[in-house]
């Protein structure tokens, strides 16, 4: 039985829940085909996001992580392509820590490219009625530290595919920040329902563009 | 038994489906305590639409006829504050018609209000955690011809209760739009729902800001 | 001698400067073929903006007032189409009062639609390069107040036209409110001076669409 | 004399005028205290954009590269601070190629951050009155390819400056394209002085947040 490893974030930023955490909690031990899924909240946190992701790959084993964070404000299921070697906080973490373009990995490369395919990923999240797109950034705060720190475990474990995944905010979120898209949390699960059986099935990603000219 | 109606617009603009029409046949037949619900299809034409929502208010009498429309784009449930005279289409109708800078009713004042206690049912959603705000501007096309022609039948009659609400797309329908907002429909309905029982119960709206500086 | 009469509000919401008074004023006493205009500053506060206002009327009975207005946040001049009479203050005036949902004429009409030939402004002013655009709504603070007023007392002095000119900020501003657009003072100088001449020229408006779905 | 290399591209998307070179070539020759500036143009189109840049850098042998790019809809000057490893193109080049998902340089890192003092210059942009911000994202088309290829030079002459500076429609380019912000040739010329400056005295980049939470 395969391991798929999906992570969420605590609360940050003032809000008393994080949807990241509260859709893949609602996948813990869901078993499919050959597979099953753990769940695990990780700190709002430089390093310590890390390091809990680690210990996590090193306890579990799994063939595939999904990292999942709140990005508030996004319109749709963002799949992120890139994460870069650099920690620039707007806001300060969990910890009160707010570094400023400090690397992530010291001597590490600039950047790492998500190993999930994430054009197939996006083209079955809207072929199944779910809002989808394909991220240029990650930002520069726990997400996309995280991300980073997750692909780097990824490099030196080439049969584990590895990726990040955006949501938006909860509604009950959004009715307290006027202005700002949603996502039912039923269907963030199923986006991740989604995420996860067309990364243990594509072995290469399909060939679709999604860029943008800026 | 006192009815209260709700109408949806048939799908427009080359959409499939029209998330206004899923939500309120939803409802149609639903009794709470006093009331019951009928919801009823309109065509999303310039005059066809207010004449359909006139013979159904002369055949139900209803104490509040809430109409609902498609506003792609939007973020959250909208409730209209006013509408204004006048249709200036920037698509065609499902007649092909295009009116420009047409007054809705010769003669007719520049506005109306909505008679529904807007606020409260902004306050009523935002406490039952789903994302809302007023609105204050309904646009110039069919939505706001059909909330401009309803209010003025209301006019004449002070008992009932009425105005509009927009939504945004299903989720289905803004994974065919790239960078547009949804909403579940279940939370649609949900809102509908409160709007209803607030629409009853307020005898008066609440005082509470939700202007625009611009 | 035609007098041509435009106002622009002096700062508020903790601004340092507002641009539509800076706008204005740097027409005062610019004079061509038949006209000239006269630039008057009016206090940000519910109430004595219109007074002002009115006193400039009665002093200057001038044929075309174009009142101007500073909007944080969009991207072009917008020409408004219509001003509603209520007023709903998101934040306070200048003499710290917000009202909520008062009317800003008891008994007066629920709205009044501009008199400037607002779609041949707009064409005029994407023609000479400006980014511009018809507004369905003014806001519900001291802009749409003023505006309202204005053409109140328009409607008794059919020979004067009158409407309101929504501008962004100026680039000093934006640079300090970063993610809003801005536009250069020339720019919003030069396009009032275009708005100017069309409404002189144009006895009627053009007939071009400039509606929004919602 | 130093030499100071801006380039800025060719028309493209169908626009007659491109404002990245309308900005650069209006500071060809532009000569202050110990440096020059030439100005050259780009072809945009994947490999030759590179292609051009290579020659043009090893004729002139620059201490600072500073490539400029439009970025229709953005609002203010943005500072690229890093480039990926892909091209994937959501419209043709002008060569009528649109590769998906493919490296710019086989084997390159994944990335490469900026070598400007990218907080420095946007901290000066805005006390000149400039809105601007750092961009965490320079896309994946022609721009993002030829920032990469720029820094993939620059590796390997470290006493180089480079990086890349994305700028808003020129207000003409906006009036036809309703809805999108826009920046007068004055200030994005005015801008890039700023840019040019800084990145020739400070030595090295201050310390201040400029991050993304997503």
């Amino acid at each position: 039985m395969k391991t798929v490893l999906l992570t969420g974030f605590e609360p940050f930023n003032k809000e008393p829940i994080n949807p990241a955490w509260e859709a893949v909690r609602a996948l813990d031990g869901w078993t499919e085909g050959g597979f099953h899924v753990v769940a695990r909240q990780l700190p709002c946190a430089f390093g310590a996001a890390i390091d809990t992701v680690r210990a996590a790959i090193e306890e579990l084993k799994p063939v595939l992580v999904i990292a999942v964070g709140q990005a508030g404000g996004r319109m749709d299921l963002s799949v992120e392509r890139v994460a870069i070697n650099v920690d620039d906080a707007p806001i300060e973490d969990n910890a009160q820590r707010q570094p400023v373009d400090q690397p992530i990995v010291a001597g590490g490369p600039a950047a790492y490219f998500s190993t999930l395919p994430i054009k197939a990923i996006v083209q079955a999240l809207r072929a199944a009625g779910l809002p989808a797109s394909v991220s240029q950034s990650a930002g520069t705060f726990v997400c996309n530290h995280l991300f980073y720190g997750l692909m780097h475990l990824q490099a030196k474990r080439p049969k584990m595919r590895a990726g990040f995944v955006h949501i938006p905010y909860l509604p009950e979120q959004a009715a307290r920040h006027p202005g700002t898209a949603s996502m039912a949390l039923g269907q963030v699960v199923e986006g991740l329902r989604v995420a996860v059986r067309v990364s243990l099935d594509a072995s290469v990603d399909i060939s679709a563009g999604a860029g943008a000219t800026h």
